[in-house]
């Protein structure tokens, strides 16, 4: 049986435009690999009477309402109050949850205030999801055909509780199981990816397989229903291996978020040391791999040579070079790349120069143009890259991605 | 007459997840602005009968139905069928607009194919709303009371056609004009303000004032209603000059976007260059530097010293110190940047060494402590920062927010 989901969040902050709603955004993608169709997102503000009105709505149209915030103390707990009246349910005091907000306030060494524990006031006969990312339990009840699931609204709660109470949850609803598996590429669209795989798309049911565009990547996303995990696996590895095939070198890896933290694997496995030399990328690249917890065991560091002085002085660019090819040229980004391998004693290092824009620089090199290096042994590689002429903000994340990605290819063995 | 809008944003894409809804923020934040009431926002995909259902129910609840998306080629400009029907309006050939779709394409140098005359399509009536910054022209319209504004999908397409077409429509709509004016502050949360002002945004109707949180820092907005632009001026600066009192020195501007900013204008008027040097920042404070458009005038670069070695071998600071303190002392913090302004050759340098998480380092620092350096003539100035124990990406954040603090006191005569 197919089901359709409803999100409703509940938050003034949204209505004043204070934050995005997320919380959907993360919610339908996992709906999507779940097969749940989603038909709205509603979002109201911290009142009762409407948050009733969009609950009265979405019970007529939809077999599972998802509300996100509304939860905690601030708020009166107004979501919890709200659907237990709509849906006929009394709220009663659930000691086990009264202990753990107890116990996180104790871990937190912060006095518990009274209000606190109206949070364990829950709907009677409801499935607790016991909150580990903070104090609001969440909630799940079905009544009349309908599931109801209430999650706390802040994202990063939001996200463990829905990918660690209401997923399983959800996946008790439908016969067997839903699977799905991540292909994560770099360097192509979602429309060039979608086309490449069209014919094998249109030739699946199940698995079923679908493009997501990705600011890190576009990813492809196999789904499989079975009766348990391993058929439903057995079913994916098939299509995974062709989608592989297809795409071919831009595919970095399965399940992984970007190509930073497959450089990050691939560094550790081989015991290889990066650092970075950074001119129109200004310290992203740095960014990106010191993100990643655990990256000190393999990023050394990195230079920010924003000025031709930084780049002779810290870098030993020599300033003919500069004076002869400008700074924007393959000759200073190999000799920057080598420097920085030099100065931070890496094994690997990463360059970047380029024109992010708005502006052009005094010889008229284009916006968008950017040479990238990658010194190692005593060799170096050097890659023409044209972001185009995009929004400056663009140029560089695409520019230290792209840098990025020509580690990971060093290390895979593509780059010829 | 208070007005009350209601958003309905129209994508598929919306509710397979691939894109949050940041139109209905903008948007939202705009209207707000404007003293008009938001109750709901929502999103439909591109289905004909929901569009309807949802144009339905908002027309019930809001005299102001804002649409976004639905209204390209691809999608059957889908939005608009659906909206005049709903308000029983005829579409007519809108030759203006076509000879628009002519001449863009002809400026891409791009064949038009024949479904981009559909977008020329228009409710009978209309006021069009010329689109600069894509093909589909907006469009609104008062019907029974209800005035229907519908914009383009795409997020910077969408927040020009908001800013120029839709807000001056919006204002007409008003007697009089609606002018706003925001304090930007760092180093102070939102409760934290509101607590502080509270006595004056009770005692105050018009203008109003309103915190907002934002990730840059705490804004102000101070909105005056009157019959001229200088009039409304005149009733915000009396209540600008009282926000400066109350708050001090955590004010940092007014219409300013961050920190950054406002210490890349400081630098540009002092004549003065900035470097960096970042172990736990790991290249945030350079990208938030080079994130600005204009930034080489002033910031000559950086070093990211994530390794004890390159610490001692780019940045001097002496080995001793580092073993004697630790990397995140005090002691190091100071040598830091006294070695990033002389290696980068610098007026200011600033640095940042502490425990993002989420592991501490083997002598047991606690998450979150971090130490800042600013270095300028023969001084160094070194902040103790506390973070606590958050997420690491908030952690490196703040840290290095709260580094470019300090380039803001300095250069302002703050830092004693």
């Amino acid at each position: 049986m197919s089901h359709t989901a409803e999100l409703i969040a509940v938050g003034t902050e949204l209505l004043l435009g204070n934050i995005a709603n997320t919380d959907a955004q993360m919610i339908s993608q996992g709906l999507s690999a779940l097969g749940i169709n989603v038909f709205y997102h509603t979002v109201v503000g911290d009142n009762p009477d409407r948050v009733r009105q969009a609950v009265d709505i979405a019970r007529g149209r939809a077999d599972i309402i998802i509300t996100t915030g509304g939860l905690g103390p601030t708020c009166d707990d107004l979501t919890k109050v709200a659907l237990a009246s709509a849906f006929g349910k009394e709220l009663y005091y659930d000691e086990p949850s009264a202990q753990r907000i107890r116990d996180r306030f104790a871990a937190m060494e912060r006095p518990i205030t009274e209000n606190n524990y109206q949070q364990a006031m829950l709907p009677q006969g409801c499935t607790v999801l016991d909150n580990d990312w903070g104090t609001a339990p969440g909630v799940a009840f079905e009544s009349g055909g309908v599931h109801v699931i209430m999650l706390p609204g802040p994202p990063r709660e939001c996200e463990m509780m829905f990918n660690y109470r209401a997923v399983p949850y959800l996946k008790g609803l439908s016969d067997g199981v839903i699977a799905s598996r991540t292909v994560k590429t770099f360097g192509i669209g979602e429309s060039a990816a979608e086309e490449k795989l069209r014919a094998l798309m249109n030739s699946l049911h199940n698995p079923t397989l679908a493009p997501y565009a990705k600011p890190s990547g576009t990813e492809l996303r196999i789904t499989a229903h079975a009766d348990t995990e391993a058929e439903a696996m057995a079913l994916i590895d098939p299509v995974e291996a062709q989608v592989k095939e297809i795409l071919g070198d831009v595919v970095i890896g399965v399940n992984v978020e970007s190509v930073e933290e497959v450089c990050l694997s691939l560094l550790k496995e081989q015991g290889l040391t990066l650092g970075a030399a950074e001119s129109c990328t200004g310290g992203l690249i740095a960014k990106y791999m010191t993100d990643l917890p655990g990256s000190s065991a393999v990023f050394r560091g990195g230079v920010v040579s924003y000025t031709d002085g930084v780049k002779a002085g810290v870098l030993g660019v020599p300033q003919g070079l500069l004076d002869q090819y400008g700074a924007v040229s393959p000759q200073v980004a190999e000799a920057m790349a080598r420097g920085a391998k030099a100065a931070l004693g890496c094994d690997i290092a990463i360059s970047s120069t380029g024109i992010a824009g708005p502006d052009t620089d005094d010889r008229g090199t284009p916006v968008g143009l950017v040479y990238l290096g990658l010194a190692y042994e005593d060799k170096c590689y050097v890659k023409e890259f044209h972001a185009g002429h995009v929004a400056r903000e663009r140029v560089r994340r695409q520019s230290a991605q792209t840098a990025l990605d020509l580690v990971r290819r060093y290390l895979t063995g593509l780059l010829k």
